[in-house]
Parts: structure tokens; sequence; C-alpha cells
């Protein structure tokens, strides 16, 4: 099977929101008026953000929703994206599947595959998303204000529970260790909150590389500090036998959560709890934002909790 | 060096003319009014794109460039581009090289980095670049219509040159080969000559894989065939020394041109040649769009050249 079949059996579909498509030397988006167009990119490699062994037909999934969950949290609706893809070699079995998993997603958000490139290589899933969202309203880091109250969406360290599983640090329920695995391997893109909560959120940012790590970008882009008081064990890492301090420790450094973190003034909790309402997205209060800089996280009594946590960094 | 640093000391630049740049979620684009978007992408791979010897200053500058050449090809101006960079290492000095030639080719065409991404693995370039093309006014490959003449711009076959003499199979003298090396790993992208051709090319395509196997790709899209009938050796393989037989051979297998292949009718000739001086590139008409299928190769007395010549595939 060569590039071009490859490219026409498992990829080439005739676009219907885009103006041109897969076919020619660039594809063609078209943002209706007074929108822009919100872009994003992420780059997946084999080892370090997927295991060998993971279905093909999440990991298809995977690298798509994690580009919609960078659209979620500017607030975007997704309109198109291009795939580029190194291979080892043409298998069509994982073809098959990986395309299988990345045009379900891919479908149910009407996103469209508009272009990309193939080649040989060590498996690298790279893909650029393309989003509309009004000028002037896309969610930033940059927004908070002090007095904000601090949310996230889901619940947040299933990702990382099921790595401590698959590490053999932790041990959970064959149940427990299934949820958490299809949060790992199958994120969802908290899209619909997003958009819902356009005009209502003052920042926003998906939590791909922990609680702690992902708030504190808010914080210095925003200028503000955080403190942050009613983050317990939630999720699956609620789960009996679980130590509390280890649950904890995972709801703030986890990463690959997919989650929105957000904040709003106090004024706009109403507006907040009906955008979480109408998009079926539970959300939890989990502090406020504070003028002076700084992170500071405090248990339900208000005693300050000294914990050691840090953000995931490909090069540290 | 972590990450961040990284991304802040060599790629993070204020956004100019994008609404917003690196360090969000997304990033956003406004194209101007009665503007579409012209988006491509490219990946590459060390060993199969490029030598693990070249400059990485070259790099950076090639690793835009074959994007660029696809804009260039649908007469598109460029506007910004988004980076996802795996690396084995965060090395400073080959960072420090490669960010260089990137946006030493960027700033000259002010194209802006809005976003992109970094990681750890096997080396991996991937660029999707955005830009501007008048609504209904991109040159697509699908437009050629029979009695239109075949053009192509600069010359063709001169990376393939330096490839063959890299492998050991041609030898040339020492000035030749440092040509053929600059035309292979700094590519310049044909943007002005695309530009100026809106309008006027009834179709247009970048010369990636090879002359023959990009024609065939205008040919099968726009249901036509060609004569081509002005082809032969041209450029760096017209030096003394390299038989005929294989210079014509890598002139239309030969890849890695980035050189435009554009149609027009006989009653725009003049235009075609106004736009190539007005952009200060040099053009060759090498034939005719026919209506029967098929591509035929004749020497300049008309005889028909049978010769084998296949375009790169990837998989193949």
């Amino acid at each position: 099977m060569g590039e071009f079949e490859l490219i026409e059996r498992f990829f080439k579909r005739p676009a219907r929101r885009s103006p041109l498509g897969v076919g020619d030397d660039c594809a063609l988006l078209q943002p209706a008026p007074g929108m822009q167009l919100a872009v994003s990119t992420d780059m997946l490699v084999e080892g370090r953000h997927f295991l060998s062994t993971v279905d093909p037909l999440r990991l298809g999934h995977k690298a798509l929703a994690v580009n919609l969950s960078d659209l979620a949290a500017c607030g975007a609706s997704p309109l198109a994206f291009s795939l580029a893809l190194a291979l080892p070699a043409a298998n069509e079995a994982w073809l098959e599947r990986f395309s299988r998993g990345l045009l379900a997603l891919a479908d149910s958000h009407g996103c469209e595959l508009v272009g990309g490139d193939t080649t040989q290589g060590p498996l690298n899933i790279c893909i650029t998303v393309f989003g509309e969202v009004p000028a002037g309203g896309a969610l930033l880091r940059s927004g908070a204000r002090a007095g904000d109250d601090i949310y996230v969406s889901g619940s947040v360290g299933d990702a990382r529970l099921a790595l401590e599983v698959f590490r053999g640090r932790l041990s959970v329920p064959a149940a427990v260790f299934e949820a958490a695995r299809a949060r790992l391997e199958q994120p969802t893109p908290r899209l619909a909150l997003g958009m819902a909560l356009r005009g209502i959120a003052s920042a926003a940012i998906d939590i791909s590389d922990g609680l702690a790590g992902d708030l504190g970008h808010v914080l210095s882009q925003s200028g503000v500090g955080a403190r942050v008081d009613s983050v317990s064990a939630f999720g699956l890492l609620a789960s009996p036998g679980i130590p509390v301090d280890t649950a904890l420790d995972l709801v703030l450094s986890g990463g690959d959560d997919y989650e929105l973190l957000f904040t709003a003034p106090p004024s706009a909790s109403k507006a907040v709890q009906a955008a979480a309402a109408a998009s079926a997205t539970p959300i939890t209060r989990i502090g406020t934002i504070h003028a002076e800089p700084g992170l500071q996280l405090v248990d339900r009594s208000g005693a300050v909790l000294m914990r050691r946590f840090t953000s995931f960094d490909h090069f540290a």
C-alpha cells in the first residue's frame, strides 16, 4: 500500500463545511463573519504520550481529543483539523482502527479532516485543530482577577491513577483500573462547557500537565495568586485503599486530565452553574483568586498544607 | 533547560499580525474580510527528509520553506505558522541555529510563529502554515484545461543531483555540488510568483515528489492529459560530465525541488510572462495540456521518449 492509497483508503473524505479539504496543496477554511480562527497543535510520541500496547482505536480518539481540549479551553467550537502521521510501516489493521477512533470523535463534534501529511518514521502523531470563536470572545489564561472563584470540571487525577497502576506503584480493583484506564486513553474534551462559558468565565485553561502547574500558568499570565481550599481526593482517586495523601498529590500533579480549570467572579456563580447544567458537565469550586502572587493550598479547616507538586515537563 | 524555558528562549516572540500568538491554549487568526485561510502541514523526519549531518540553520529554513511552498502553489500570502518539535534532547547549540534559520525565513515573509508543541522523542519537525487567499481565488490542481500551456519555475532536479552525489552515484565539481546542496538544503519557496499568478494560472502545484509525478496529480485532478515537449537537462543538471539521459531522468523523477508547476491558456501567455518578471522568477514552458488522458514525453523533434519515471512515495 503506497502513501496515496493509504490517504485515500483511511483518511480522505469529502469536505462538507470547509471550502476545500484533502487533496490539494492547501486546504481552505472560511470562518463565519465576526468569528476568529482558534488554532492549536499537539504532537504525540510513542513511549512518552502513549504506550505501544494501547488500542489504536483509543489512540486515534486521544490524539484528536487532546487538541479539541485546547479549543474547549478557549471557548471555541470545532471546525476542522489536519493530521501529520509518521509510521514505521503502513500496517492496515492498525490504520483501520486508528482512523476509526479518530474519525468517530471528529464526526461527533462536526470537526472535519482537511489535510495533512504521511511519512515513514518512528510513530508520531501531530494534529493541528481549527475552531471558531467570536472575535474578542476567546477565553484566555490572562483574565483571572482577585476575588474570582476557581472551578474545575469533571474529576482530576483519574488518568494519573491509571499510569501509577501501569507502573506498579498503586493497586486498585479491576473495575476502578478499567475506568481509570479509559480516562487515560480516551479523554473527553469539554467542548460544550467551554462554549457555554463564553462571556461568563474570566480565564480558562485545560489541565494537561497537572492541576497545580496549569493553575500556575493562569496565575502568572493573569498576574495574580490563588488560595485553593477545597481540593481533596475526588473521582476515582476517592476509591478505598488509596491513601489520602497520595490521592491529593496525584490530583495536584497528575496530568493528562483534559478537564477545564476556569475562573469567574462570584457575581457570575449562577451563570456558571447554568453553563455546567446546560453542557451536562459536573464542576467543582476549588478556591479563590487573590491579588498576592503565589499558590497557597489549605485544607478545609484553613490550615496550610505544604506539599511538593510539580507539573509535567518534557525536558526536565 | 525545561520545556517552557526552551519555548521562551528560542521560539516565543510577540504576535504582531495575529490577535493572539504563543502562550495560551490556542492562537487566534483573523483573515482579512473577503479572504479565506489556506492551511498546509508537512512533517520532516530525520534520515528520510534530511540527513543527520545537515546544518540546523539550513534545516530550520527548509522545514518552513517546504510549507511555504504549498502556500505558493495555492497563490496564498503567508500569515502565520505553528511548530511541533520532537527532540531527543534540548541541545542549546542546535536549537539556537535551528530557530535562527527558521525565524529568518519566517521574518523575510512576514509569517509569524503563533504556537506549537515541544516534546522529547526521535527528531521530528511538524509545521502547519497559514496563509490568506481571496475567497474563490486559490490556485487549485484541478483547473487545467486542454490547450493550456504547462510551465515550471526555476530549475528542476538540482536537489536530486545533490542527493545522487551524497549517495556516491554521481560526481561533479565541488562548486556544482555546493550549489546543488544549497538547493537541497535551503529551497526557495516561490511565494511571489504564486501570488502574481492569481487570476492568471488555471492550475498549480509545487514540485516536491518529482516533476512527472506532480504533473500527474494535476492531470488526474483536472481530468486531462499532457504532452511534455521541452524538458531537457536544465539548471545544475546541465553541468558538463552528467550524461544527458541521467539528467533527464533526474529532472522528471527528482523531488525536493519546491518549484511551481502551473498551467495557463495561451491567451494568458503575456500575463504569465509579466507575473514571472514582476516576481523576478524565471519560468520555462515545458508542454501542453491535452484532452486525452496520459502523460506523453517527446523530444524536440517530436519523437516519443519512453522513459521510466516514478514519483517519490514514502511507503512504496
